[in-house]
């Protein structure tokens, strides 16, 4: 079969033929027909991510086929039984265990989910991690419920579009912000009953004019904007934080903080249980990941190159023939 | 009546005969055998407190006499419904409410419980806003139970002690930190599990090999030193955050804190119900709070220097007769 694998890092994944996957006896084959990109993908092929073997097949997102049923695949692999934190044993499907950029992969039985009936093969390789990241962010972590005005930040990234929806669904009001007033606009469309560009001077200031504050804000930016969201927390607010693309937080007050009750939550992925109810809140309210770009596994060097273009509005995914 | 007042801000307090308070349909006069210093106090003498009126008498700890009942004060004035925030009608007695540095003070009803019949009038008095702020910081917020490893930061300060004595009452192995190895030995001889002065290089080091990160983390600080304990911060810990003696945090990794699932909560005082669960608690479990000086309020500019003074270990009360 053809597969995408790590041979060195911080060079191009290899499309290459390699051996079919043999299933354990706890393990079931999948014949995959989508998978989709994370920052995970990105960091691992640049050599920046703990634990990483070459000779590796990347991705963690995949649906495929068993037979002729459909199905999704929970990338967690020994989360443990503490809801908490993961146990010492965990990892993602990806790395190192080989993963979904390729034709076939063999994963343990528990580990397969009937697809929303709703989605496309694409769309609902675009749920796992991201869906599972946000559901967490947003329930487990963020306690959202309807009536809450929620904040999330940098609208462009599919954990954020996830999150969205999520917190929307469940009966939120959702601002969003974006550096893109094209990325704004869309999420207008997607029904946000506000939006800022941070990158203008006193967005926090008009935003808060608008709000009182947030009650739950979620962010994967961290970075010298990050007091800014902890200026808009509300009294009692919840800050939930899952990645750090803008790197290390500005320094930040601490009366802030305690004069008002915030909670800083970080969070990543999430429990088996939890996966499975992100599956099941997604057929309930039939969320639909929004998909920015397809390509075939071939093309995977203009899949990365558009991961990481300031453009991207929703999840790079590959579609697998 | 003699009483402390505030009569300008920046300038000592001001020893002098004024009225007797008339108490309302609702309040009780309460004849005050002692109160107590907090850094509110110091605060709104130097004028660096929200909301400051002139010709108020300070002191937010109090506790008295209604008739021969010895009974304390609960410093909270209409905290409201809302268990996760005060209301906006919510104030701490003291400001702008005439408080307890005084012979006599006209308090709610509702405001007033037997005191601990353990403690003296001086140990009682070290409670209420302490107490309080202490006890939601460890069990609200905290989530403290027998076994977790807690830290207790800047162990001279009278709301650590008390978070310090109310987690080990639970069953925690509480550890300390402090600038002064003599407090560390102080905090030793109570039966703290371990401690390590923060000034030491690699301090953090040296204590993570100890215990592989804490539970729980208890701090009124933040500033420089709080990146250490963030570090210091186990998988799921929480960090409790109620002061910022030493201003801003330094710069965070969010990778740090959603890696471990770490959550950093802000709190401030507490509500009614925690004020009665914290005085249960202290009965139950026998909690005496350190006392580091006793002045008459006539010497309230020694006592205001005392309570400066870094040598300090505990709390500063006023005996009043």
């Amino acid at each position: 079969m053809n597969a995408l694998i790590l041979i060195k890092k911080n060079t191009p994944l290899n499309y290459l033929d390699t051996d079919m996957p043999y299933p354990s006896a706890n393990q079931v084959l999948v014949q995959l027909k989508a998978a989709a990109i994370n920052h995970r993908d990105l960091w691992i092929r640049k050599g920046i991510y703990p634990r990483i073997d070459v000779y590796t097949i990347l991705g963690s997102d995949g649906v495929g086929l068993i037979n002729d049923q459909a199905v999704i695949i929970n990338p967690n692999i020994n989360w443990g039984n503490n809801p908490t934190v993961p146990s010492s044993d965990y990892s993602i499907l990806g790395m190192p265990e080989d993963g979904t950029f390729a034709e076939y992969i063999a994963v343990g039985k528990d580990r397969i989910h009937p697809i929303p009936t709703h989605l496309s093969y694409e769309q609902a390789a675009a749920l796992p991690l991201g869906g599972l990241t946000a559901y967490r962010a947003v329930f487990t972590k963020g306690l959202c419920k309807s009536g809450d005005k929620v904040l999330i930040s940098g609208i462009g990234g599919s954990v954020a579009q996830l999150a969205f929806r999520f917190a929307q669904a469940a009966g939120a009001k959702v601002y969003v912000t974006s550096s893109s007033d094209e990325k704004l606009e869309k999420a207008l469309q997607m029904g946000a009953v506000g939006g800022a560009n941070y990158t203008v001077q006193h967005w926090d200031k008009d935003i808060w004019a608008q709000t009182d504050g947030f009650d739950l804000i979620v962010d994967s930016a961290g970075g010298t904007g990050f007091k800014d969201l902890v200026r808009l927390g509300g009294l009692g607010g919840r800050i939930v934080v899952h990645g750090n693309t803008d790197g290390y937080f500005a320094k930040l007050n601490p009366q802030t903080i305690f004069s008002k009750q915030l909670s800083i939550l970080g969070t990543s992925m999430g429990t088996d249980a939890e996966f499975e109810a992100m599956l099941d809140f997604v057929r309930q309210h039939k969320i639909v990941p929004v998909i920015d770009s397809v390509f075939a596994l071939e093309e995977h060097e203009k899949a990365f190159a558009r991961m990481r273009n300031k453009e991207r509005f929703g999840k790079v995914v590959f579609k697998i023939e």
